[in-house]
């Protein structure tokens, strides 16, 4: 599969870091942008932005929820490029705070995602726009979209559809419910109340399907694809990269360094915490749940890998 | 996805024996029965059926290579069901004994299936008319075709077509191969040179696609599908048959049992032997590799993790 559009996006440090509440080493933040840089990744998003407070400190919640200007510099700076990806952090509403971004022409910033839940889209789209005044490139992630309310949805999609500041609208499949026949459902309804906006995806692999259903978001005309190293990410992890490079056949990309950070990095980071597909999660994948009860469940050793009781548990009206 | 003419064949036992010569213990495959009809499984093909040799023992080779008539019935026997599934064994060619196959009638078994390469089909298909006259159930499945030479691979499937014995044709993606697309075009070439027979559908799982895969074949209409319990089988194993029934919706289908057997038989097992999607097995199937370089490195506990050295390895001419 090659369209020249096509753009992905490496969340490895993003997502991965809501495993272990961002509390990545440098060197290992430095492995995954070289990584990103040397394979060709289009954008390289780092972390989320969200502001200190007394309840949110970097020594709790890791240097990477925060995403300081002189934090990110100092990856950025530590490997050189030609052509070094777009860096980009993730806002989440309510938790940001707008005032202290530098506009992006004085930043190594260079695109601000936005996630929020349908229902909160109005916080997104000021975000969005604030964030698009200052300059950056822009993204609206529709969180858990597989669990809203199909008319609060369209309400949703033709409200970004008219804001003229949002570059990407991404269909996230935040619960790992989707089988491709929704991808591609979804997509039509993003498409048909929407029509103006690239689009995104953002996969979840609860159901061994981050993989194929990005395929398949392919197929359906998106641009622009979410994916992690090793698949690394939150329950399940996402779409991973290394797969997702191998099908593109793009000759902008290059696959071994991301396999080198594999064997380097990820293999001893298996070690310390877990993601990808197991049994419990694809339960929670199945009934299009929020992971939390299954995340819940494989933190707990005793039970961990007890489908059985799970699926009764999930399914006890 | 509900389709009445839509059957599940599981080769938990079969396919997994690859694994471990067939040494399960006899309640290993009374569970694995057990799941199979408590779940509502069409079809459970219980081992192959070779012939006993000087160099192929029951000892060395486990007793579900060889499937005699009396171990399978003990297996039966065990279970009491309404409904229970149609027994099946795999036939290698070259290694097989048809004389010692009773008639169906007199036999627990009601399906056989004939493995071969397509170079092979003639074999392959005097074993299936051979067991056809015998009253059972047929198939034949076609090996490694995304190796196949495409005027070759066109021929055997004439001659299936011709073969009015043969209930099942086959798709087997052997090497984990297949991307979706490559799922449809093959099987528009099945269809194409062989209109009049029915399809079965085998996947691998090297780059997390058997079951997205196996749904792509449903949608291309074919009705027979191979799953595992939990996705168990050589390499990075198969369909997992407990997420291919939550996909299918099917009424017939009850997924707890299976559940059930994973946590009580599946969970344990895993500490002895190792199935499922890695690294490795991720870059054999992208390369159409025989699994069997990807086999013996995963042996290798000094090196099974170093998936940029197997890149290396598979790609340097």
């Amino acid at each position: 599969m090659f369209r020249e559009k096509i753009k992905v996006l490496d969340c490895t440090v993003r997502d991965g870091g809501l495993i272990n509440n961002y509390n990545f080493k440098d060197d290992f933040v430095k492995a995954a942008y070289r990584a990103a840089c040397d394979s060709g990744i289009d954008i390289m998003e780092i972390g989320k932005k969200l502001c200190v407070s007394d309840e949110y400190t970097r020594e709790k919640y890791g240097k990477w929820n925060f995403c300081d200007e002189d934090d990110i510099k100092n990856i950025v700076d530590s490997h050189e490029c030609e052509n070094p990806p777009v860096v980009a952090v993730m806002y989440d509403v309510d938790r940001v705070n707008i005032s202290a971004l530098l506009p992006a022409e004085q930043s190594v910033v260079g695109m601000v995602r936005t996630a929020c839940y349908v229902t909160d889209v109005d916080k997104g789209l000021d975000l969005v726009k604030r964030s698009k005044d200052l300059g950056y490139q822009t993204t609206i992630n529709l969180m858990a979209s597989s669990a809203a309310i199909e008319t609060d949805l369209i309400e949703a999609l033709q409200q970004v559809n008219g804001a003229k500041e949002v570059d990407y609208l991404y269909l996230v499949d935040s619960f790992g419910a989707f089988y491709s026949e929704q991808v591609t459902s979804y997509l039509q309804l993003y498409k048909e109340h929407a029509p103006d906006k690239e689009l995104g995806f953002h996969a979840h692999n609860n159901q061994q399907l981050a993989f194929s259903n990005t395929q398949q978001a392919i197929i359906d005309g998106v641009n622009l694809l979410d994916a992690t190293i090793n698949g690394i990410g939150r329950g399940a992890g996402n779409c991973n990269i290394e797969l997702l490079l191998n099908f593109l056949k793009n000759p902008k990309f290059d696959v071994r360094p991301i396999y080198k950070m594999i064997q380097e990095t990820m293999v001893p980071l298996r070690d310390e915490i877990e993601w990808g597909f197991n049994d419990i999660y694809g339960i929670s994948g199945h009934l299009n749940q929020h992971p939390r009860d299954a995340m819940k469940h494989r933190a707990n050793p005793e039970i961990r890998d007890n489908c059985y009781d799970f699926l009764l548990e999930s399914t006890n009206d």
